[in-house]
């Protein structure tokens, strides 16, 4: 058992566990919204708070080109600045230097890009990802890596990998404030034997927790699986396991299964936005004319604030006339129904009843 | 004294009223924040209790194109539908008519008109537009009128302000049920004598209210004054008294001063999504370089959700990264300045100090 992670229930390979930050502990498997440039999109902190949230990811490629990560120490921290004060696990900025930005070059230095609003150009080290992400204030870290496309061959995967294990280990080093914990992060593309050198290398780094990432970067669902369950129990069990942009319900599911106490994607708050929205009998779209008369709230089990003062018909109201409190309400209740999904996950590994409650909710979302 | 309005207090012709409602009491002077299409831009019901706003307008035009009238008749009325349970008034759908659709054909039974969604032709009358608006479930209901442009020539304005007359008599005797309260509306452009002439046989009719329209239409701010000061005197003293569209803070406190009762406008909610602030020390843009450190809130004297929770700088960050926050925040604390400034008035007004409070607030907004 490690100082801040202690597994408490299991039931097969999931578990209920917590983590222990400077800014309060987090009840896994959780799940993180998703808070880019320092707001969950359309929400406030306070709603963020009421749906439940015990910690939000927020995205240090975005911060440090908007409004600059000095400014946010200079303002006392990203707590302080967007007033929350749960938990805030940053990522590193490399998936966004890979997936975001123009005119990328990858060197044993680290990765010189252009920003994808100015154009202009910078740099991003091991070294300087985490003294940005100290600035910014965050309880969990995450290292520089490089995440492989999915269609990369062999040869760059492994080269990849070997440079993303060098990284770890000046990231760790450079790392000298203990107090915010330091997550590592497994890569080796698609290839099992890759996979498990990756997980070999990054975890003889002793990380206060372990990313899997390059996952859910266009791959068939099967193979994103293969890769899983081949990376999962190569982790060291004691410590918390994250992985990285997923996903759909069904998927958060199936990781927890298999053991991953930690996720975040910009699923349910991107869905909400395009008027798709989560309940538990199933995923709907609000715009269908079915809803113009249905004074029903959106989901009779939901207790969100969505949930407990308008009906689908103003919800679809609102969405079609593209008012902006459409994004808001949508978003806070395919929040609260992420956030209840973990919870009832927890509770489920609690009573050795997993498998159930995983039955039941494949009945329900499995066709997805 | 009517039974549903009282003047309370007076300072020279400025009063302090109270008007009772089915869904209760509004105090006078007030500002009504606009809620278009059933939704104050960007808030959501409880935003705009939290900022004490004690009524809202919102506009039959919309809401008849969408969702329809019928349809929120059959769900339950307005207030159940955006979960709002204070008063609305409903304006009559006329200056939508006038100012954003196409094809326009005025006659004596109503006005022909295009939707400005999809092209759609419909026609609204008096009469049509007292259903619309008891469909809608409103507490305050507007007659519909003939909105003349500034620039209308004599003849013009004086055969529309007969027609208006007429419309006028049908809507009154068309209202059955008097437990929605109905106000007139005195029209007459910019011609001194056809503003008389409109204020006499509008007032001839025993509304529960009068409004001053066809203001705030592209004139010159002497020239709205100029009008308001003939009109207003005309308006029987114990009914409330409201000035359509109007304004700018410092033009609601000199109508206030001419014996106004109700304002609306969009002003504070449109500005606060182009990111242009009231403050009690003036107005700011908050896209402003100086604003990027400032971790003071927008405005020390406001209670607002916004200046208790967030600083300028985030303001501005928001701004800057078009954050869906932004507009909410933004919108909360203009629409409480403007609830503030009326509460202001009012016990200025209760303390026949409005002159001192008058110019306190000239020596702030005077160069607007």
């Amino acid at each position: 058992m490690s100082y801040f992670f202690e597994v408490l229930h299991t039931d097969g390979d999931a578990r209920v566990g917590r983590l222990k930050t400077r800014h309060g502990i987090v009840n896994t498997p959780i799940f993180m919204p998703v808070g880019t440039r320092a707001s969950v999109k359309a929400l406030s902190s306070h709603d963020v708070y009421s749906i439940g949230a015990e910690i939000i990811l927020s995205n240090t490629y975005h911060l440090y080109l908007r409004p600059g990560d000095k400014l946010i120490k200079e303002l006392g921290g990203l707590h302080k600045f967007m007033n929350w004060h749960r938990p805030i696990l940053t990522d590193s900025g490399g998936f966004q230097v890979f997936s975001l930005s123009a005119l990328r070059e990858i060197t044993e230095e680290g990765v010189v890009f252009r920003s994808h609003i100015d154009g202009s150009k910078h740099l991003f080290t091991p070294e300087n990802v985490i003294e940005i992400q100290k600035n910014l204030g965050s309880d969990i870290m995450m290292v520089l890596d490089e995440c492989v496309p999915y269609g990369a061959d062999y040869n760059y995967t492994k080269k990849s990998l070997e440079l993303t294990t060098k990284w770890a280990h000046r990231a760790y080093i450079s790392r000298d404030d203990t107090s915010k914990l330091l997550f590592g992060i497994v890569q080796g593309g698609f290839f099992r034997e890759l996979r498990q050198e990756s997980a070999k290398q990054i975890t003889e780094i002793p990380f206060d927790g372990y990313a899997i990432g390059g996952l859910s970067v266009g791959e068939p669902k099967e193979i994103m699986f293969e890769m899983l369950k081949i990376t999962t129990p190569l982790l060291p069990w004691e410590k918390p396991r994250y992985l990285m942009g997923v996903g759909k319900p069904i998927d958060i599911i199936n990781a927890i299964e298999l053991g991953v106490d930690m996720f975040d994607c910009v699923l349910p708050t991107r869905n909400a936005r395009n008027g798709t929205l989560y309940t538990s009998l199933g995923k709907i779209n609000i715009k269908k004319k079915e809803f113009k008369k249905d004074d029903s709230p959106l989901d009779p089990h939901c207790n969100c604030y969505t949930c407990k003062n308008f009906s689908k018909a103003y919800l679809r109201h609102l969405y079609t006339t593209k008012e902006l409190l459409s994004y808001r309400l949508n978003t806070i209740h395919n929040l609260a129904f992420y956030l209840n999904l973990v919870k009832e996950a927890r509770l489920a590994i609690k009573q050795k009843k997993f498998s159930a409650f995983k039955d039941k909710f494949l009945n329900i979302f499995g066709k997805e």
